[in-house]
């Protein structure tokens, strides 16, 4: 395929690469690996994971899980707080296939019990420290509501706690994350043991994490969804190799300004996401590489993108680089956060 | 029509009176309107321009011309440097409709020239200080080639000077705006003398000017897109009252947390972009606002969005705002950056 305007590239070895590497450290570890499938959103890629034996999914919106349960994906968790206004979806998805929700109050448990006529499986969402969403794992005695409600529904499960460390994304250290990943089992470990039962699964699902442990101890269960792709991020993080990275979006070159060190291409914020790493105190939007009919070229610092309008997209770009491009080439931009990018380009993907 | 998910909500009256306001004021200075349709990017709202007047636009890619072109646009200018990958588009569009292109380099003008059938109009990109894309303004050298190189071909007229401003979004007053568009004219027209033609028209772009400066002296044409809804960057810089602006997006709340004030909502970077303005050395995702069935509510300061994953939006609310909130409210969201979330919410609005 000739590619003429901005196009995401996914490499397909490195994705399978990945999808089994994560996939067998589960299995050594006796844990299920349900990984999160809001990173590529697609029947297509996610027919890689299901080749590997795949069969329980993770997705991030009620409309996600629609599109995968109509697919043939017949056990998904929506990893996100239930959003009761979409209970005509609920009772969609109950009566089709195994789904577990995510419940934090104990009026929605309710509301939800109430309008379905299906089974569905329930977690609790758990802060472990993140603080984005879910009750404070040290909140027992909202945690003890929300259980005793789901325990009294007749079509609600009890499952288990589930957690999403993403403050492992700003971790300054794999020591640091191996730190988070320990804090929270701990956590999770002394709620399951408050309510005296074996049967309450524990879930945990940030790839930093999942990546950088080497077996999984104390949960039954992993999540994570970014590890497919993997990006520049996680690369500065330190829990992948640049050899994992699987997505780069090509894009075509329009302006060659020598004088500025800088090339402008097709390619902006609706193509790569604002979504942004501090390095050296300048904000970085993707590393600019060699464009390659296979793959792409190799990540060297000082090669990146250094502003994004809607569709423009500015490349510094040193000169060894720079001379070898006019209006017309093609660049390959290894982006900051794939997840916001493949989303962009919604199921379009070569 | 019930609201479940995220959802574009657009305030017609206001829109119809941005445009309104823009489309008197350039009638009144004698220019032409040639608003930038990348803004809402929609056929149905084209269609308010319509009513009002409108018949030339401005796009930022070859495949919005071809959108636009198919649905009865036959004035169109594609302010984005042109992208020689594209020569099938541009044939196409040059034998459909009235098309000018933006060339910065002598190169790119003869790979057109040749590739075309039809006739094509074309502006040179000059950059005035914004630093983005084009010719520097003082390089008369280099763009003496391209004006030379567009009047030796048979299938491009040469138009003028184009330059988009974007300079005066970052500027810290009203007063610096006016004084970012008078240099931009002054330069402009340096150059028109410099090239000793009267035929050479100046079109300007940026919305800010464009909204505070009360003639459009100097110039022949004016491009602005972001003015049809405004937001709350615009707002901030002073451009535009709060009444100007005509879009929000409604998200459901999925969790309420009192204790640290804030609400969790259905509603993330996949919806709102994560473009964010600085206010008080905070990051700002957007404005929370009451929703209301018509409209919206007013924007209260220290109600906003503190941060955004894929699907979620973090609020921080002041007390009287929270407590009207529970799981299954709806919140409405003031966008940052119009242009990014109306993109993100594709040709889908209410």
């Amino acid at each position: 395929m000739k590619i003429t305007e901005p196009t995401l590239k996914i490499d397909y070895e490195r994705l399978t690469g990945n999808i089994n590497r994560m996939s067998n450290k589960a299995r050594l570890s006796g844990v299920r690996f349900r990984p999160h499938f809001k990173t590529h959103q697609s029947v297509t890629t996610g027919e890689y994971f299901r080749d590997l034996g795949v069969r329980e999914i993770t997705v991030s919106s009620l409309n996600m899980a629609v599109y995968f349960a109509d697919a043939g994906w017949n056990d998904i968790t929506v990893a996100f707080p239930v959003n009761i206004l979409e209970t005509d979806k609920i009772k969609y998805l109950s009566e089709k296939i195994k789904i577990n929700l995510l419940f934090e109050s104990a009026e929605t448990v309710d509301t939800v019990s109430r309008s379905i006529s299906g089974k569905i499986g329930g977690y609790i969402k758990i802060d472990t420290g993140y603080g984005r969403t879910g009750i404070k794992s040290g909140n027992i005695k909202d945690i003890e509501k929300v259980v005793y409600e789901i325990k009294k529904s007749r079509r609600i499960q009890f499952k288990g706690f589930l957690v999403h460390s993403g403050h492992t994304y700003s971790a300054k250290s794999i020591e640091e994350i191996i730190l988070i990943y320990e804090d929270t089992v701990s956590k999770l470990t002394e709620l399951r043991n408050y309510f005296w039962s074996d049967d309450i699964e524990l879930s945990i699902g940030d790839t930093p994490s999942c990546s950088v442990v080497n077996r999984f101890d104390g949960v039954d269960e992993i999540r994570p969804g970014n590890f497919v792709f993997y990006d520049y991020k996680m690369l500065t993080l330190g829990v992948c190799k640049e050899s994992d990275i699987a997505v780069s979006v090509a894009v075509p070159v329009v302006s060659v300004h020598k004088e500025r060190n800088n090339a402008v291409v097709y390619g902006g914020a609706v193509h790569l996401s604002k979504d942004s790493v501090i390095c050296k105190g300048k904000n970085i939007y993707g590393m600019a590489v060699e464009f390659r009919n296979q793959g792409w070229g190799e990540i060297i610092p000082d090669n990146y993108v250094e502003s994004l309008s809607q569709e423009h997209g500015i490349l510094k770009l040193k000169n060894a680089f720079l001379e070898t491009l006019k209006p017309g080439s093609l660049v390959s931009i290894v982006p900051v956060h794939s997840c916001l990018t493949v989303d962009l380009f919604g199921r379009k993907r070569v």
